[in-house]
């Protein structure tokens, strides 16, 4: 197959961009990939990996690409998109991989040049793990791809969200157009608050008093350990999430926290019936993920296998 | 080696009692097993399984058992002891897989003979799935099993739980002698209130107005598919497990939700650094669940193969 772009500059290698990196060489979606990072040190270890050209600042890295990608925490791409804005030729679509997108799009937007296209996106995939070390080629398989294209009325706009679609595609992803509000409120259930909830339960157990971290490790097979694989993930990568998508997440939260409190009245006066009605509904929920192809139907994925 | 108990009777036969079945057997820990069911369809099948001698009632059951495990949903174990009572050979033990303790010696004491040891026990291991066909040898592998010892002064009854450890042990498990008031409260947090937590979100997800369901899963890859593994639990099982350790399950839930607002207040006053901080934490905790051999390194347990 024939390359989809001539040239992808990708703007952070963490797992995500060094993903994206590895994806488009090992799938033949570009044929040359240029890099850039602003931690001097990731830049060099992406370089070493072979993930493509490292560049001495972002203008340079995104000169003569035809699709730049940030792939920055969501808090720092006004700033990346600034810094590379001189460098963008005319043409180029202009795109990014971040968790949120209404905020993207406020802080990206004013940056890009009238001469290119800004598409947002947002590859739902990942690991708990950080780093360009920790990415790998087949990341994006079979996961979704959301894009949420501008109200943009140039007809050649629409036709770089459709080459924009063709490239996650090579990339194995299944492409989904998005309005970006409804974006955020969808992400906001399925993975903000999920995290946030996570990152809470392993803080709380940190702190109790009465039993002992050596404790909770020991006994964390019981469901615990799960928690605390979900909220490995980058720090400054959700800090800025939530900071980003405060509305919808304040609004999850909200509907979580009420119907946690009804199940814990439920507990307190012994009202096993509602209890049970509650835990019977997750289980069809949990059918469809597999049926969808969104995990595994294997038990504990092998971890019995650990020791 | 030798075997550890001559005839252990198996009451309950789903995940963990099917599994204690194949362990009992693959390791010769045990030279014959019996089992019953009060589900006559899981009996059948775990008797078809070959997994043990099906008997025809509880009492039955543990004829000639010199060790007899209780493997029910803990608010059934009181039935099945009275139930089993009156089969119970003198010197026998009698133990159970119950994720509380002091609920189920509240339950199952009164009914053990005097001629009989009862030492309440709990394998920390386990998957969302259920039924004899889901139970594997190796669930307990590098597992903790804790043992929950009553104020029994008899030299035999001390023999008796050294005997059930070495039976625990040959099973792959390591075993640690807990109080079972601090078990049931170690076990709120490392294993309830997350499992709570996860139907919650479940729950939470399902009920929203503004995103259907078809989102909700297929964007789950992005944090919302673990909680609706754990969520795939049986739900019988877990509503006995909150009625019967309510006490311990409602402080930590207490500390939980108020850690909760905590980060709800930070998101929506942008307050980012106690974001950050609380994140950051997290990631020792990991590491620590994972250098105990509780989990493997590997990202996301392999799920980029998923399709």
């Amino acid at each position: 197959m024939s390359a989809v772009f001539q040239r992808l500059a990708v703007i952070g290698c963490g797992l995500i961009g060094s993903s994206l990196a590895r994806a488009a060489a090992a799938s033949g979606a570009a044929v040359s990939i240029s890099l850039y990072d602003a931690d001097a040190s990731v830049l060099a270890r992406a370089g070493a990996l072979g993930l493509g050209e490292a560049a001495a600042s972002a203008s340079a890295a995104v000169r003569d690409a035809d699709l730049i990608v940030l792939a920055t925490p969501v808090g720092a791409m006004g700033f990346a998109a600034e810094a590379m804005a001189a460098g963008i030729s005319p043409g180029a679509i202009v795109s990014d991989v971040g968790s949120t997108k209404r905020a993207v799009i406020d802080a990206v937007g004013p940056h890009v040049p009238d001469h290119a296209f800004f598409i947002p996106g947002h590859p739902i995939a990942g690991t708990e793990q950080s780093g360009p070390e920790a990415g790998f080629a087949s990341l994006f398989q079979g996961r979704w791809a959301a894009i949420t294209p501008l109200p943009d009325p140039r007809p050649a706009y629409a036709e770089a969200a459709e080459r924009l679609a063709v490239f996650w595609s090579r990339l194995g992803a299944k492409v989904e157009t998005m309005d970006p509000d409804r974006h955020d409120l969808v992400l906001a259930i399925t993975s903000h608050v999920p995290h946030l909830i996570a990152y809470c339960i392993v803080a709380t157990a940190e702190d109790l008093e009465q039993v002992t971290e050596q404790e909770v490790v020991k006994y964390s097979a019981g469901g615990f350990r799960d928690f605390t694989r979900i909220a490995a993930s980058d720090p400054t990568m959700w800090r800025d999430v939530f900071l980003a998508n405060r509305d919808a997440v304040l609004e999850i939260l909200g509907r979580f926290s009420e119907d946690l409190s009804a199940l814990q009245r439920a507990i307190r006066w012994g009202d096993g019936d509602a209890l049970f009605q509650t835990f019977s509904r997750a289980r069809r929920v949990r059918r469809e993920v597999i049926e969808a192809g969104q995990d595994t139907p294997s038990p504990n994925f092998g971890r019995d296998a650990v020791s």
